[in-house]
């Protein structure tokens, strides 16, 4: 079963297809002077561009790992996220408080989808 | 290859069926009132219905993420955790210490698992 | 489709193999005294040893979560990272700070990769 890979760099690539599976990097804001709200609509953004190039798209998320640097923005982090998903095709999620790879980040975001 | 989704609500579902690969949302305990003992027979109560949902058991266990409040409370997760799993059928697991969704979960676990 | 389960122990196994994906359990060094880069090194001869055990190896690796407790030595976690990954097949990867299930534990990366 080949594997294809989106995006290679020298640490990581963007996406992994293997099979019917598809899993994605961690994605953070490409502008992170945003507040959580533009973060997460921004890391939405990567995410569906990620997913088309590997022939797929939100309707077929499995999986979502959320990583929130300030539990105190949960709500705009939801509101966000409520109005992006599939409303017919949710998927599972975990969301923890943690801390990111630089302070300017406040949000992270990892999706595992179906092709 | 289809897609099935167990208890879905406006922002994730309880879990999904991908081929012969089972992804469970992080489960916190219903009754989050209890110590980390009893959060985490809580949360593996919820787990066990959810594979049964999904057609599938603990022994079947692919891959845990353990999320803990109070590396503190190692034991006592660690306890349960052990009396809870097939013993002949251990997953593959990783635990780390962090903050979850609101200051009363003491735990939050998701699994992976085959059908 | 069968699981097979790798160095199984009473809490966990280092990896389960189903179908054509194989999941690792969280790995740490082995010596923890080493700092952050000593650490990383000795987590993927791990990681190498138990991908060689499930007949598979690092140019198909799917998947990293990285935990990393200071994210000030990001710079050593990712130099021997860089060096070690088949830099024609990076895996994608997730990196956030956090605890771990010790204080003398400074990196812990879990993996999932292909057959």
């Amino acid at each position: 079963m080949t594997i294809r890979r989106l995006q290679p760099e020298a640490r990581l690539c963007g996406a992994t297809v293997h099979g019917n599976t598809v899993y994605l990097a961690g994605q953070v804001a490409d502008d992170a002077s945003q507040d959580a709200e533009g973060q997460t609509a921004d890391i939405l953004r990567q995410i569906d561009a990620l997913l088309a190039e590997a022939g797929t798209d939100k309707s077929k998320l499995l999986s979502a790992s959320v990583f929130i640097v300030d539990i105190g923005t949960f709500a705009e982090l939801n509101a966000v996220w409520e109005a992006w998903i599939d409303p017919a095709n949710p998927p599972c999620r975990t969301t923890i408080e943690t801390k990111l790879a630089a302070p300017k980040y406040a949000i992270e975001i990892a999706v595992i989808a179906a092709l």
